[in-house]
């Protein structure tokens, strides 16, 4: 086991024990936010065929001098496939959208027109493969769609069904157990008796594991608070996710209610401890192959702690690239602490004429909430950098959509 | 009805025809990406009461000089509640986020100390109230924590559990259904005949409702291609959803598939078209009191018109700020069209050393999927515009996350 490393080895033996997941099959009307597994191709043309970009006629002739007369043959409605091709000489009626005949050179605007029982003239010159929608000029046939990788939207999702794909081979999202740790903390619908809190851990935690596109395997605070049973439910959560986060109880190092529980259930200690603030008492332990995190109990240096431990294993696991968003920028304010290890400040990051800016939050002790509010972003100071002032060059951490 | 009015009065009269709904308790462990629907206020102090903020000894006295020694009565492990006080010249020990004892004038750490069996002898200089943290340092009783329209993350989802509210008061999510027109246009999971092709739409306005934070009601494409049975699939839709969306059909004016089916179910129609491109033949209207939207059937004009006329009233209806993100941004790239009407072109948008840049995406007909990949942006462009020249400065709508 590893002692009070550096967070970029933590996380290196993090994504070494980490796994990405099998795929599954998701419908295309549930796949927004999933990851695709798989390059898709181009199976044909899109469109297939050629179609008409306005109503009007279609013109079996590639250009015709104003006054050209046309004799009518048919029309094609909105759904219908001709049948009969259009010859030089001939206009057939078509729609916005719809299906030109074979043989068509140009259409012509409705308006551009003037109409017969049996013919039609034009009104106007007519140029080469003017009004059509030309097959593939969307995509063409061969062409890589969308890579493996890619976070499914609703443009992506408009183009894998554009191309008939209504089963979509997706990483399979990963299922996480949370066990909020500490004799003194109890579930928010609990009544509390003097020196007890209510777990904001994992709540938050429940939130940062749905956007990163997990899903919570049932827990239940109240049936395990004896802590005997504590390693039976590790056990059980450890079978049943592909990842178990603990909360609390990773002070006092090797004496603590974390570690001494890893230790119950034979954990693999990989690391104990990072050179960072907050939230340096954190660990990572194997049971079995599931990767268990145990992360500060207080609520800042949690979502930190989450945020440089937890997401790149879980965006792994989809396969994602694991690393964040990072930005230089320009801090609007001060901070007057200096970093001891490398210190996360909780702030807000803007595009501002300049480029990046970020403000340092109020309220950054780890154990306070407040700074998690209007957080969209870590401030990454160095070991050993003196205070922050106000104008300095920071790197940051995007968390979030940055305004 | 009106007709091919400005974006503006469009926007205007769905908004005015659009109704909140009602709020709903949702569990805290659920709750990421609701609508707080009620102010939270704190009902005490966050913290309730002071803690320790290190593994240490409290002190009944606020200073005390190098080599002072106090009498040790006794610890406080983590959970405990301490019933005894600490008197001036006696230490009890204390842990990191535990209660401390009633008298604590300040807290020493365990290694700024010398422990014998019932004595403790401090090695630094105390100082009134050191490492403790007070009670309401994070949140004072009576302070607003959040207001209504929150949008809940993380953040917010711990703060309200610290404040022990497991079920959170939240606007329901709009119920959606998706009806898309077009005899030629089958579900992705149909084989195709010539002439037809894949409904794109659907699937790509279920993500974007998704994104919205919608839940669609289930559509059955096959069972109602019959055009009879269109006017009893939109009743029915209509008596159980909060709104109705059609896609495709909007050409033609009165005789469009769309109008003929609003018709037939006697919706009142509130406008039809709109002064901008893509997607200028679309139309709102009300069955009873629930609102139809009608969208062009073309991919990126589907898109356009839902950013533009459903967002807006599915934010309302969940108790959010209707109007989105706009910002100035600097053009990267030219784009060869003017605009007659008000123009929505796809960008990218991303914030660089000179503030936001938006780059003009390639495949710009409303038939084309492929803008649709990268976009994060429309740019806003005023009627009787030139075409844009690179470097020009442009209004645009941020859609989500831009980099």
């Amino acid at each position: 086991m590893k002692r009070d490393i550096d967070v970029d080895s933590a996380q290196k033996l993090i994504l070494e024990n980490v796994c990405q997941l099998p795929a599954e099959r998701c419908h295309i009307m549930q796949a927004f936010g999933r990851i695709l597994a798989e390059s898709v191709l181009a199976e044909r043309d899109l469109p297939p065929e050629s179609k008409s970009a306005v109503d009007g006629f279609a013109l079996g002739d590639e250009s015709a001098q104003m006054n050209c007369r046309f004799h009518l043959t048919g029309f094609v409605r909105a759904g219908e496939y001709p049948g009969t091709a259009v010859h030089s000489g001939e206009a057939m009626g078509v729609v916005t959208g719809g299906c030109l005949p074979s043989g068509t050179r140009s259409v012509i605007m409705h308006e551009k027109t003037a109409v017969e029982a049996n013919s039609i003239t034009v009104l106007e010159e007519v140029k080469p493969y003017q009004n059509i929608k030309q097959a593939g000029e969307d995509y063409h046939q061969g062409e890589v769609l969308l890579p493996p990788g890619t976070f499914l939207h609703s443009g992506h999702i408009a183009l894998l069904a554009a191309f008939g794909h209504s089963d979509i081979l997706v990483y399979r999202r990963p299922k996480v157990a949370i066990l909020s740790l500490g004799k003194n903390i109890m579930k928010c619908s609990q009544k509390l008796e003097p020196g007890q809190i209510w777990d904001s851990n994992s709540p938050m935690l429940a939130a940062l594991l749905h956007q990163a596109g997990c899903e919570l395997t049932s827990i239940d605070l109240e049936s395990r608070k004896d802590s005997q049973e504590l390693p039976v439910y590790l056990d059980a959560a450890a079978c049943s996710a592909d990842s178990v986060i603990l909360t609390g109880g990773t002070y006092a190092g090797s004496q603590s209610e974390a570690r001494q529980l890893l230790d119950s259930v034979q954990a693999r200690m990989i690391y104990w401890g990072t050179d960072s603030q907050p939230g340096s008492h954190n660990g990572f332990a194997l049971i079995g192959s599931v990767p268990v995190f145990a992360l500060s109990g207080n609520p800042a240096a949690c979502a930190v702690g989450f945020t440089l431990f937890v997401l790149p294993a879980v965006r792994h696991m989809q396969g994602i690239n694991p690393d964040p968003k990072k930005v230089r920028a320009r801090c609007t304010n001060s901070f007057n602490k200096g970093a001891n290890s490398r210190r996360y400040i909780r702030g807000r990051a803007r595009c501002s004429d300049q480029g990046w800016t970020v403000t340092v939050l109020p309220g950054q002790k780890p154990s306070m909430i407040r700074s998690l509010i209007s957080c969209n972003a870590l401030i990454e100071v160095a070991p050993g950098s003196p205070p922050l002032e106000a104008g300095a060059s920071v790197n940051i951490i995007l968390l979030e959509e940055a305004d």
